[in-house]
């Protein structure tokens, strides 16, 4: 048993990957049969330590642990007093004691599962840690985007809009040109990440010349109590210049493919009749 | 595997009605047994999907979920950003690409439970929707009723106090009239709803004449914040008019068998001493 | 099968404890296993019944409870209605209508533990009430020492701080007595209970006295919003005076052991450099 952990998508190697989305495939039938219950993790204890809401992610990471077989255990941090006038070290000593096989851990800050990771004996697989990674959703992307188009050489992926908060974007970058797609990251300069240059990536301003020949066009969420007013001026605005609407989207390949990692903002980052359209 | 959802009493046949009371008492002794475990629904995942809070009702869900051996993953969306700014077609497309079997849903407004068994595969369970139905509630209360009295034919059976907004009341009236018992329903005519008379019920504003010859005597909890000052002048007035004590309790028949769904309000639609007269 | 609570450590009888102790042990190395199940509490019903909130003790019984196999059921009643508006025996029928066969019981006010244990058939654990007893914290410091000490006999153990508000050192002190140990407790005359002479303890006011020829130190925690201002002056003061730091800790005996049951205020009653040095 060696101890192993998910933290960010750019430690991946292409042959990690690889492994995951295959052993991932084995599971999506097995997730719509009527006896969804393995023994693979019996006898294990996963916990899922959020210090920050997250019922989507959260209920994901449950309900795989729980079909997988292990005690599945939720640790509620963000109004809890452990994590009050308490220390990190503190906090994790004690969940370590009581013996943890994985932590699942989502917090609003970023390189917290880095940190948790060097004081805890579990594997950590991080659910999300601030504007930084979010390496599963990424691997999920990934997994859409394999049963789609088989191999991920030669695909063009367009990624809009709010690059500079998105941890979805920046591990959906580091997994996709691992994988050997190549991609446009559009978006106006205020919500492009400063570092963008050491990434993998093109950077365009206009959806016209960024979607030009684009397989996949990815739409990210506008977080609007977040950016609108600082990052943009207003919704209406941005939804002209940047959002996804069928016009824009005849900018892209034919029978480009849409994915948006939810929830959407539907009339903000993209159109509502598009957004029905599967 | 055929799909089933259990949303409105109203659509219950009599003879589905004595099927789940049939096999509802079977479980009564499988309770109280030490070992309560089954593996009838195991390898199944049932989500408890709560739009509003119910420790009650909920916890009621997941025991009865794990002892009969299904996953159970609870999943408060009252205040989840899941369930805010997404229409609830986008939050419902994400469970349902969980694949859950059962969704046991509770929600503030009427309906909601049948717009969601449109969208998602599994078989929903209605588990309160506003004021409009509550039907495991009233399937209780019957089974309760049954054991009790062995048969419905002929029983009379008083409902008292709001039936305006109690979903309790309406799903009893649907279910205990199928079952073929004579209701009636006391009240001020401020909580009698307007479509009453589009349910099989005699409807009486005065305890006595009301009560008079009935075999069982339900009281509904009133919501003092919601009606109060509103819908009756004050708790005092009310106890005095429509409250059970003995004495409203002697116009029933002799040893005529008290309900209430709990909470109560003791001092407000039941005397407390007689509450405690099991 | 017969109930039996666990509620107060001062009804302990020293074998009842060892007994405790030595079943403990066994599962120090179970809980270290690749695979931690039992099938011990198959089939029965675990309510985590919380009336305020505590994640730590929650998560401990949850990762208990799932270990032995039993179903655990969270029931979170601090701002439930179940809680409002309604008496303790309301809401205790309640839940043992739902056949329980343990209910682990967390409530600000002390006896309640006792008081439900009266109404339910399930086995009732105190899982803390108020300012009076914490049983399973202080059986759990009892097995720290016993692996530390093997024996209890002639140990002698100092409690340090707000010997008033903790449950801890109430429960450790009735425990650790009655295993044969000798018990100092020190702190500000503002923080040591009137009832003192009830228990069979030696007080100080003083550190150097206090901790002379100790084998174990064990601090409390200091609930800065509770009695910062009201039972010491300040943070600094306290500390000065009983926080514990290398140079008191010499006041005891050489390799004298370090407790603390967390959460740690650092630089409040412990230094943060002793506190880290394991």
């Amino acid at each position: 048993y060696k101890s192993y952990h998910l933290i960010e998508s750019k430690k991946l190697t292409k042959k990690e990957i690889e492994c995951f989305l295959n052993e991932s495939e084995k599971y999506i039938k097995f997730n719509k049969e009527k006896y969804k219950k393995s023994k693979l993790l019996k006898g294990r204890s996963i916990f899922n330590l959020f210090f920050e809401d997250s019922t989507r992610t959260r209920t994901s990471f449950e309900v795989a642990a729980k079909r997988l077989g292990a005690d599945l255990i939720n640790v509620a941090l963000k109004d809890s007093s452990i994590n009050k006038g308490e220390t990190l070290l503190d906090t994790m000593t004690t969940i370590n004691s009581m013996n943890p096989d994985v932590l699942i851990v989502r917090h609003p800050e970023a390189g917290i599962s880095k940190k948790i990771s060097r004081i805890v004996k579990a594997c950590v697989i991080n659910a999300g840690d601030g504007s930084h990674e979010h390496p599963t959703q990424a691997l999920l992307d990934a997994l859409t985007i394999k049963r789609k188009f088989k191999n991920f050489d030669g695909l063009k992926i367009a990624i809009c809009g709010d690059i500079l908060h998105s941890r979805v974007a920046r591990s959906n970058i580091e997994i996709l040109s691992t994988l050997g797609s190549s991609i446009n990251v559009i978006g106006p300069k205020s919500l492009i990440p400063k570092d963008i240059k050491y990434l993998k990536v093109n950077v365009f301003h206009d959806m016209k010349k960024g979607l030009n020949n684009c397989d996949i066009v990815m739409m990210l969420r506008i977080q609007k109590e977040r950016i609108v007013g600082t990052h943009i001026p207003n919704e209406k605005e941005y939804f002209k210049k940047y959002g996804l609407d069928y016009k824009k989207l005849s900018y892209a390949k034919k029978k480009a493919f849409v994915m948006h990692p939810g929830p959407m903002n539907r009339g903000v980052e993209i159109d509502t009749t598009l957004a029905d359209d599967i």
